[in-house]
C-alpha cells in the first residue's frame, strides 16, 4: 500500500514506445516541464510523477500506473481532478481508466455523509432496493410539475427528483417549483402514509447553490440532486462540507463516458468527494455503457475505500417497468431504481404506474441478488 | 438567422439511422422523456429540441443541427453546457463540433471585458503577437518560484503565468507564492522598463477564487488565469461578472479534446462566458491538435459574434523558440505565444531566452500573416 495517489491511465501505444509515453504522462501530470530542467532534490524525488506499473492488456492497449504527491492535490477536489487528468485529458490516446485513493485523501475528503444507510433510513425502507421518478419535461410551470409529483408520489414512491435538466428558468423558477412541488408531496404523503422524499436538481454559482440548498431545507427536504461536472467539483465539495444533513445524490451529466472510465469518476471520486447515491445510465438503455462498466460503477461505489460510507448506485435512463426483475438480479438491493419517462408515459394512470414500480421492488427476492 | 441556440453535433451513424438517432438527441436534450406524453402545446412547440439540419459529412459521419429555445439555459453557464452537452456527453458515438450563439445569449453573457485590445494595452504592445512564460514546476517554495519569475521577466516578457499546476499546496500557498512573485517582477519590471503581467492561478470553489483575486489585485495584479472546466463554469462566470477590472486568461485542462471539438468549447464558449485569452495546446507539440483544430480556434475565437470582443490565442504545449517564426506566421500578430519548458532548461541562461523570444516576437514581420 503506497501513500501515493495512483492514477490508472489505459493508453493506445506500440509496446516498443509505451515506457516513454508513461514517463512523459508521469510527467505531464507533475512537474509538466523537462526533468533535466529540475534541480531541488526534493521536488525530483516527492512531486515528480512516478510510473508505478505498466501492463501489458493486449491489442495494443496498456494499463499505466501513475504515482501522484498528495500534497499536489491541495487536498481540494478541483486539483486532484486536475492532477489526475487535467493535462492530459488532451491526449486522444489516453483515458483515465481507475483512481486508487490514499488514506490522506479519504481522510481529507470523507465522502459520502449519509450513504446507502441513509438514503434507506429516510423513506423507513429495510433490505430491498429504493425506487426514484424523476419530474420532467423541463418547460412545464411549478403547478404542472407539482401535479406529476402528486401523481407519482400517490403510487407510494421512495424518492421523486427534479429532471437534471430543471435549473432556474423563468417558466419555473427554483424557489417558486421547489415550494409547489414539496407541498404536493407532503399532500401525497398524508394520503399514502409513505415517507417518499422530494430531490430538487441545484444549479448555478456557490452562491446560487447555497441559496437553493436553504430553499430546500426551509421545506423539510433532506435530499439533493447536482450534476457535479456541471457546477463543479468544488462547488460540489463545498456544498457536501456545508449541509451535513444533506444526502446529495449525483447526476452524471457532463460526465462523458469516453475519456474517464465511469467507475473511476462516478464510482471513486465522486464518492469522495461526498455522493451518497451515482446515477448513471443502465446497460440496454439509450446509453452506451456495457454490462461489464455497470458492474464496475457499482461494485466500485460499494467497495471498502479507506472507511468511507459506499455510494448508492441509481441505474437509469430509459428503464420500463417490465425490466425491474432483471435489473434487481443484476444490482441487488444495494441499489435505487431509477425510472423516468416510463412513468411519465402512463399518463392518467401515473399513480397506478408508480404503485406497480414501487410493488415490484418491495416484493422482488433478493435471496441471493444481495450485494 | 434563429433566434434559438443551435447545437451541432457530429454523429456516426448509419445513413438510414441519422433521422431517427437526430430526433432522439433533440428530445435528450430538452425534455428527455417521450414527446408523446407530453400534453401542453407550448412545450411541444417551444421547448422541445427541433432538428434544424442534417449534413452527410460522408464516411458515416453527419453534422445535425439541433435548436434549443434560449429559456432552458436559464441564461446560466452550467446550464448552458447541460443543454448543449449534458446527457449527450455521455454517448461515445456523438461529439459536440460547434455551438451558434444567438443574439439573447450574448446579450446575456456580454463575453470577454478585455479582449486582445485589453491585453495588448497591458503591456504597451501594437500590432504585434505577445509573449507569455510559465513558473514551473510545482513543488518549488514560493521564493524559488519569485526567483525563475525574476529572471524570465528580466528578458522584458508580456506575460508570466503560473503553471496551472500551482494551487494553494501547502509547499507554496497562494497568498505566500502571489506576494512572492509578484514583488520580483515588480523588481524586474524597474529594471527592464517593461509593463510585464505575472498571471497567478486561481483554483477551488468560488469563495477560495474570490479570496485569490482580492490577493491578486491587493498586489497590483490585474490579469488571472484560470480552468473553468476544473472550478466550474458557473464559478468562472461569477468571477468574470464581478471583477471588470480583471482579464482572465482560460486554461484547456480537463477540456478533454475527445468529445467536444476545441473550437466550440474554448474559442465559443469560454469567449461567451468571458475568457479574454484561451489557452491551447499548439500543432506539433506534446498534444495531438491538428493545424486544422487550431486554426478553427484561433478563427473561432477571433470571429464575429453578436458584438462581443474576441478572445485571443494562445498556442501552447511544447513549444520551443526556434519554432517561433512559423508559429507567427500560422497565427499572425493577433496571438500570445505561451512558451513553458524551453525557457526553464535554459536554466542559469533563462533572462536571455525570455529575451530571444520578446525580440523573436517583437521584431518578426506581421506583413502578411496578420489577421
Amino acid at each position: 500500500m503506497t501513500s501515493k495517489l495512483l492514477a490508472h491511465y489505459l493508453i493506445t501505444a506500440e509496446a516498443s514506445q509505451i515506457e516513454a509515453r508513461a514517463q512523459a504522462i508521469a510527467v505531464e501530470q507533475s512537474v509538466e516541464m523537462p526533468i533535466s530542467a529540475i534541480r531541488e532534490r526534493r521536488v525530483l524525488a516527492e512531486i515528480v510523477g512516478q510510473v508505478h506499473a505498466i501492463k501489458d492488456r493486449g491489442n495494443g492497449q496498456f494499463e499505466v500506473t501513475i504515482a501522484l504527491d498528495t500534497d499536489t492535490t491541495g487536498f481540494e477536489s478541483g486539483q486532484l481532478l486536475n492532477m489526475l487528468f487535467g493535462n492530459t485529458s488532451i491526449h486522444q490516446d489516453v483515458s483515465l481508466a481507475a483512481i486508487t485513493v490514499p488514506e490522506a485523501l479519504t481522510a481529507a475528503f470523507t465522502g459520502p455523509r449519509h450513504g446507502p444507510a441513509g438514503l434507506r433510513t429516510r423513506v423507513g425502507a429495510k433490505a430491498r432496493a429504493l425506487t426514484c421518478a424523476a419530474l420532467k419535461p423541463q418547460g412545464l410551470d411549478p403547478e404542472s410539475l407539482a401535479n406529476i409529483a402528486l401523481q407519482l408520489a400517490r403510487g407510494g414512491l421512495d424518492y421523486i427528483k427534479d429532471d437534471h435538466g430543471l435549473a432556474d428558468q423563468r417558466y419555473s423558477p427554483f424557489a417558486v417549483r421547489v415550494r409547489a412541488v414539496a407541498a404536493a408531496i407532503r399532500t401525497a404523503r398524508s394520503q399514502t402514509g409513505r415517507a417518499t422524499r422530494y430531490l430538487p436538481s441545484l444549479s448555478g454559482n456557490l452562491d446560487q447553490l447555497r441559496q437553493q440548498v436553504t430553499i430546500a431545507r426551509d421545506h423539510g427536504l433532506d435530499t439533493l440532486l447536482i450534476a457535479p461536472m456541471v457546477v463543479g467539483l468544488p462547488s460540489f465539495e463545498a456544498l457536501v462540507r456545508e449541509n451535513a444533513d444533506m444526502a446529495f445524490v449525483a447526476h452524471p451529466a457532463m460526465a462523458g463516458a469516453a475519456r474517464i472510465e465511469p467507475a473511476a469518476l462516478l464510482g471513486t471520486l465522486m464518492r469522495l468527494i461526498g455522493a451518497d447515491a451515482v446515477i448513471f445510465p443502465n446497460q440496454g438503455g439509450r446509453f452506451g455503457y456495457t454490462a461489464q462498466q455497470c458492474r464496475d460503477i457499482a461494485q466500485t461505489a460499494r467497495a471498502p475505500m479507506g472507511g468511507l460510507k459506499p455510494s448508492l448506485p441509481v441505474p437509469a435512463g430509459g428503464m420500463t417497468l417490465n425490466l425491474i426483475p432483471e435489473i434487481l438480479r443484476f444490482y441487488g438491493a444495494n441499489a435505487m431504481l431509477l425510472i423516468g419517462g416510463d412513468l411519465l408515459a402512463a399518463g392518467d394512470h401515473m399513480s397506478e404506474a408508480a404503485r406497480a414500480f414501487q410493488t415490484a421492488v418491495e416484493t422482488h427476492d433478493y435471496g441471493a441478488g444481495c450485494s
